[in-house]
């Protein structure tokens, strides 16, 4: 099957480098010079390319674009997507994009959103590798322009990089990737720019220091800027929903603190214990402790 | 060097690990029948006992004990340590312990509590391995009873381990460590908290999609419940302070995502993405991407 990628970075990239490697064929568009060449030494697609022109036969055409791309797709690339094929995209938020995208596409054309729950804190062309979908979820929120049989056919390609597949609403898929994925990030880089605050004359300290637990978050805290400013503002009710239910757990435990309630710290962070071992469990992370750093 | 260590979980029995396999004479204790059992299994020391006695010639003595252990050590205990001998521990706080124990020991007994900055969401004495320390860094906090050549002693003995030896006022430990290592710990405690809360009646999901940024936290908040409750209520005047400003800075980050403040934001997020490469330079984490899972 010919497959189009839009945008070459982590995730177009090991999409295309997946797919090759099952012998299907990738037609990969960037529009960024350093990026086109990038790609090609890392052959991340068969035809690598800035013209739109060689998406023209492709079934599915991916748009693994940063939201802000999305959100004002150009003419040439409106243009460019071939009739009847299935559209998707890779994004993080889905309920304004959903609707935007919408508007803009042909009729005939199946646009299928999609969120594979998969990622690194790197980005680019050189970031992508074939396995990074394996065992992840991928998630299909459908638009009104999304035909039956194309979702069973994108549900399928997705299982076919290694996906298990959920399909649900948007406004759903908004609300409970806040929860895992968003308000994550948004805690992370908050602990990490509070310690900045606080240590700007020590800076050494924390780097010193850092093995106590700090520099997990500063990996999440590495991720790209551009993409998370973008995720927590398109989907700011949610994120500042779960900002507050957190601001409020967190005053609580900081209550039986200072009141020295043991009992209950210890019974919040048994409980807590748990759900690291059905994580595990469902082979959504690695069971090796610290994460088998060495 | 004969050298004994009282409690043999992750972090004691890491030390006896690596100390024999340096052709150290390492004397054991542990009060518990099957961490005993388990100690010999694994060899985590080359004699180990319930009975104090065996520390009678060692010239090193570590208390790899719990916070409240230490807070009450037992009669049977203060009366085993040898005259002359150096007592260390490896807990997490000093400042309320370092007075305790300097009341309860002997004159002669040089006091010189440490922080070795390494451990892992494991616990007891199935989980230690000899390379624990290498590249940490470990905090000696003297305290009035320490002699200033059985310092230096020490301080050769971590780095003997691996360790990188710092040495600073049990208040300015306490200090830096609630926001390397404490705060780190509550805030990934309660947004796993937190998440349990919401999705309690959906919990599937959490698991689910948690490689989307949430799974990092479950490996922290995985840690050992008792000993980060005492970690938490010895440090609380620290921890309380450093929970406001977290608070404080949170409340700012959602001010910027309601107004759209994408500028403030992409600023804040480049800030926090540069301590990640001085975290990595210094050696105190992987520089493969997410951890070098897979």
């Amino acid at each position: 099957m010919n497959i189009g990628i839009v945008g070459l970075g982590l995730i177009g990239g090991s999409i295309g480098l997946k797919l090759q490697s099952l012998n299907h064929k990738v037609f990969g568009i960037t529009n960024n010079n350093l990026n086109l060449q990038k790609a090609k030494e890392r052959k991340l697609a068969n035809i690598i390319s800035n013209d739109y022109q060689i998406l023209q036969n492709c079934r599915i055409v991916i748009l693994a674009l940063p939201i802000k791309d999305l959100l004002n797709p150009t003419k040439e690339l409106i243009k460019a997507i071939p009739e009847k094929a299935i559209l998707t995209d890779v994004g993080s938020v889905k309920e304004n994009i959903i609707n935007l995208v919408e508007k803009k596409i042909p009729e005939s054309v199946s646009w299928i959103p999609s969120h594979p729950i998969a990622g690194t804190e790197e980005s680019g062309p050189e970031s992508g590798f074939a396995e990074l979908f394996k065992n992840r979820w991928c998630i299909l929120t459908p638009s009104k322009k999304s035909k039956k049989a194309d979702i069973r056919l994108l549900q399928r390609f997705w299982e076919v990089l290694g996906s298990k597949v959920d399909i649900m609403k948007a406004k759903q898929h908004d609300y409970i990737l806040s929860i895992t994925s968003h308000i994550p990030h948004l805690i992370a880089y908050n602990i990490v720019n509070s310690t900045i605050n606080i240590q700007d004359e020590k800076k050494s300290n924390i780097v010193k220091y850092s093995a106590g637990g700090l520099r997990d978050f500063t990996r999440i805290a590495a991720s790209n800027p551009i993409m998370w400013r973008d995720i927590f503002i398109q989907n700011k009710k949610n994120t500042s929903k779960m900002i507050n239910k957190f601001i409020k757990n967190l005053k609580d435990l900081k209550n039986a603190i200072e009141n020295e309630n043991g009992k209950k710290l210890e019974k919040i962070f048994t409980n807590t214990k748990k759900i690291r071992k059905e994580i595990i469990d469902a082979g959504q992370d690695v069971k090796k402790p610290d994460f088998g750093r060495k």
